[in-house]
């Protein structure tokens, strides 16, 4: 499975391509439209999740709720468009009247400056900053529905929710009360932070009630969990067949994202190896298992059938509504930064596009090992190979 | 640049080929012996490191000291194989000669039972362990210094130390002090821990000693810095294009490492927008600058000009001399997990492995934006873009 | 430059999303329809062309007619649609009402009965024809409309023409009296069939008004020229570098290729190396260069600076009005084979299509070469490399 | 599986790395060495072939006759290395006593001129010609040799045999008389120019001596079939997933490689469409098959399950004993091209290089479907999916 992305974040369109989805899946514009709607909602998040509610189109690739096995094509209309219709139009020559709204102050922490320089987008840093936008997460999280129903075809689940918003955080010794992801599911989609407790879902929101009132944004830390994950995907064998790897690719791949974790990550640096190692048990009934999960699913960069735990590091929105110091490009004077209309927060968001990501990872590694071709096929070549890994 | 290594750790050899360094570049076996050398010394490393000195043999693609744009084979013969020579043999049938030693009780943390379920290695875990060993990563050191030579053309330097091993840390304070890398790497080059400064390096040794008495292993993390990189390598225009995300799924893909971030990376998720982002200056000498660098030189994926700043976190070596509980896979029973000869840490040898990624990464990225069929050429075409760039 | 194509034939959309175009580009949708209607028009074509005309939007990528270096989409709307609205359905499920038009007697020739067994599309192999169509070559002509603006921009022109078309053939001998391929464009551009002269069209004519009576189909061999290509685009390094091969891949990749040829290809097969080596030249003004074009413009996979000379062949249409054997995929029965509407040749078209795969491909193997982030960037540096080519 | 070759040909070594190759494969060095020593012998080859025998030693990857599953590197040693040992010294810095034997007047149809512009090899042409040299395919036969093991696990056998050689052709209507690869393969390594009747044999012979007399070269065809495949391998959904234009690209990419045909191929232009297709039957034992193979194997870029039929034509050696028309590129004055040791014909040798790439495209494409960590598991799922097949 491969996908591509293309959109601008006030273009007509948002478009996803994606090529090896197996013949025969179930998917519904639902199963997409599901996932949008929890990428909008959460508290902290500013006007234009107020002006759209996302929806997709399938355009290609799916007939009678079946996948064909051609390319997918998904398509979010931007409904913001309307009032950028002029400033956003491909086939129009440059005027001075849709031109509007040029961006010369580019803002500290985005990719405006370097992305005018690399692409001499000049005359606009507009052309930079349509792109940049996390508006294409979008496309990733409809990218990532399709990912989890594949995934959920073969019995693994994924979710994220937020470990802490700026200095408020969730509670993660409550975790282990949860006998399955569906259960956690049903608490953190409930909190409007998606925090693990009540507690930390108050205090977040006074974090993010705080930094909008300073004019400011606020980070942090989401949490990934995968479970049902055939053993022994990804390999050792060579460096980029590590699934380990391929995932910390996929989650400092998001905007704003400058780190991610497995299991204890970073914490474990201070331990000693019989602290930290995952202990190896047999059953009759389930074959060979751990006790443990500090190495949060992977050994040699494969999955070991324990639960998968992925932790990422989300940085502020950089565009602040009290603009940090910037230069005007034209006249390289110093000038504020631009101000585009932003959120105080994405971090609520960032928890379902980072699980996204993993569910799109785990699923390239599925199709990849098995038969892809067809959605039940492949259901019945995981199934013989997970009798055979209980058998080993 | 692409490349692809091979080799078991008791095999004959170890072997890289790199395809698509530029042609013209000058380069020696004792550029690469040096960077070896780096990686096999370090305080808690063990017996092997003392056994073998690794040096390099340029097989392919250089001739009379210049690269001739053919790829390029790096050799480092395994001197360790001549005890192994009849249980590694690859031509001659298994008999009960042949096969001693084999692995049948596997430790956890390592890729032993995971890897021996995939490729259903069950009569000895022995072919998984010989590849998923961290032996491997002498071709990666190799390969980086390929990449370093590259880098160096066009003034970028990378350099790796140690931030903490277990409890023990670096002070991290005192990198504002050294002008340059060059500055830096005499430092902590002169420890044998690679740490930054003396206090530090003789507490990381405190450790190191009492997990060896306990018969236990320490890990840590290392930090990686690289200066001078051109503005403007990868992009914001396709997640996969990001570089951070290339540099975060190269970390994450050594042997060990858990976790990777940028900057300020996982601390940051407790500040403020206006704390973290690097405000935009300009000079009419030097063009765009930055007063401080918490984004680790990236913005949407791209290089800012700044330092980069690199962290990963590596976990302690799995193998404990008083092993942890574990099952033998013919009889299901439990068991103690096997020994193979292991190191206490490998923190310090971590060190140099990231550096020899990020440069490795570096490299690509400058290798797939300009011209590198021949390195004079390119270095013609950097030159001209930093002068584009300056004048921005 | 990568691309990803998706769309079925009676779907409601064509898609196509490009990745790695230049910044700055000039482009319109004007310039991709002038590409689509060549391939719409040309003798034998059937009904299908007459009920549509197709016309692009740009989606994506593109503002006030200049690429902006995101994702260009593509979109080419199926104006035939409407009457398979129910049976193409995304988010309806299968009724007795929407599965009519099912396709159960596979065409042999077309991708119908593999597919089926491949995907699993017992119920109905339309879930195979709709993407095995040829439909999709729309979108490969329209990828190709870029790609001819890009090596528009540093000089080269990319055209095809019909050599023959069953037994009437081109007189290939009057290539060498036009001066550029814009003269030999005004020719084959004139004639219904792309044909190179009067007499070849009348006779192509012929056999198409005859194999049409007979309920039959006929294929064709076609040109490709590309004229101006930078020298030493491709590599001999290693195998998978080699731009011939490349072009080989991308031609047999059309719908009915079968082969491919470069310069003399098959024919040369009986001569002597004196007879077929392109002896080597030098001027003061031009440097070095060729005296004729014996190897299609190709040394060690590598071009040469001479014009670029491909060949293809085209099967003819599998869908025939008089059927061949088949067998009832349900009932195991012998009957003759399901009919879709169809062309009696497409080998007019087929020219089109192989030139926008030349000109992708070439595309492709520029914007490796040189940096392709901006288009003026990338013109500034081929403008170099030819200098410094003349002067070798 | 993916691979990498890499030496000079007069270099110490010649070297391939293959990854992805499933573990439990049987093999041994000296099923390597048998393809070897195939390429070696044939009538027309010059010294080179009685001075060395080439023979693989497997320095990883392999133990006990068994894969690992980790990276295979294939090793043959240049016996003729000894001569030009200072010439092609890595380590030692150019004297005018190690840059003897120097190339200045490049041959038209080697890479020579072209690969000197492009990686600046102005000094020595040798630099490039050491690479371009069709040694290189010694490792893509040794290649060919490991997916030549695994494609017979799961019985598809692939055959190379010569078509012409200059005006001297082998009878093909013989080929019906075969009832198996392994008989056609008795009769044709048998001559010594691999032809398929002695009457040929002779006639290629002939040709081979007049060509020599005359301090010429000469080209011919070859012929590859591959039987056994299972249906389904490759596909229509996006072009680049088409198994024969990977085939394609593969054919061309072998130096001296100037076209690639299917099946019927050019012939097949002058035909109706009645006369190509394979109609349809179906048979209760065996399922679905077909009365000929006029298409060679594919329909839609996908294996029909008959005999892959691929043909290659070859172009004679560039380098001549009586050279042709070239320029000095030091002084830019007309000289006769340089001389290299050469052969008459290496059509002979191609066949069993196109057979190699042939084989790898095939393992690769089967690799790619089913479950390839294991063979015996890779087997059981082609088991079994050949048995849905045959009961589709």
């Amino acid at each position: 499975m491969r996908y591509t992305t293309a959109g601008e974040s006030h273009g007509p369109e948002e478009i996803a391509i994606i090529e090896g989805v197996p013949s025969g899946l179930h998917i519904t514009q639902e199963d997409v439209n599901e996932q949008l709607s929890r990428r909008q909602h959460g508290y902290g998040r500013g006007e234009r999740q107020k002006i759209e509610t996302d929806t997709v189109t399938f355009l290609t690739g799916v007939r009678h709720q079946l996948t064909l096995g051609s390319p997918i094509t998904l398509n979010v209309h931007n409904d913001d468009h309307n009032s950028w219709s002029k400033i956003m139009a491909p086939n129009d020559v440059a005027t001075s009247e849709n031109t509007l709204r040029k961006v010369l102050r580019p803002r500290p922490g985005h990719a405006d400056l370097v992305g005018g320089m690399k692409y001499r987008h000049q005359s606009d840093l507009r052309n930079v900053l349509e792109r940049s936008s996390a508006r294409e997460t979008t496309m990733r999280v409809a990218v990532g529905a399709v990912a989890k129903k594949i995934l959920a075809e073969i019995g693994v689940d994924v979710h994220g929710f937020v470990v802490n918003i700026g200095p408020a955080k969730s509670d993660l010794s409550t975790l282990t009360q949860y006998k399955n992801l569906q259960e956690l599911r049903e608490v953190t989609e409930n909190f409007k932070t998606r925090a693990l407790d009540a507690t930390a879902d108050a205090a977040m929101r006074d974090v993010i009630d705080k930094a909008k009132r300073d004019a400011n944004t606020v980070g942090g830390q989401v949490q990934v969990i995968a479970t049902g994950m055939p053993v022994g995907l990804g390999s050792y064998v060579s460096a980029d067949e590590k699934l380990d790897g391929k995932i910390a690719r996929a989650i400092v791949g998001i905007n704003a994202f400058k780190g991610v974790q497995f299991g204890g990550g970073f914490d474990n640096s201070e331990k000693y190896g019989d602290e930290i190692m995952d202990e190896i048990f047999w059953d009759a009934t389930k074959g060979f298992y751990r006790g443990t999960d500090n190495l949060g699913g992977f050994e040699g960069g494969m999955t070991t059938g324990e639960a998968i735990l992925v932790r990422g590091v989300v940085k502020p929105i950089p565009t602040l509504y009290r603009p940090m110091k910037s230069v005007d490009i034209d006249t390289h004077k110093e000038h504020r930064a631009s101000i585009e209309r932003s959120d105080t927060t994405a971090v609520t968001a960032a928890a379902v596009i980072a699980e996204a990501m993993v569910a799109i990872e785990l699923a390239k590694s599925v199709l990849d090992k098995f038969d892809s071709d067809n959605i039940d096929r492949m259901k019945e070549q995981v199934a013989q190979y997970r009798e055979e890994i209980r058998a080993f």
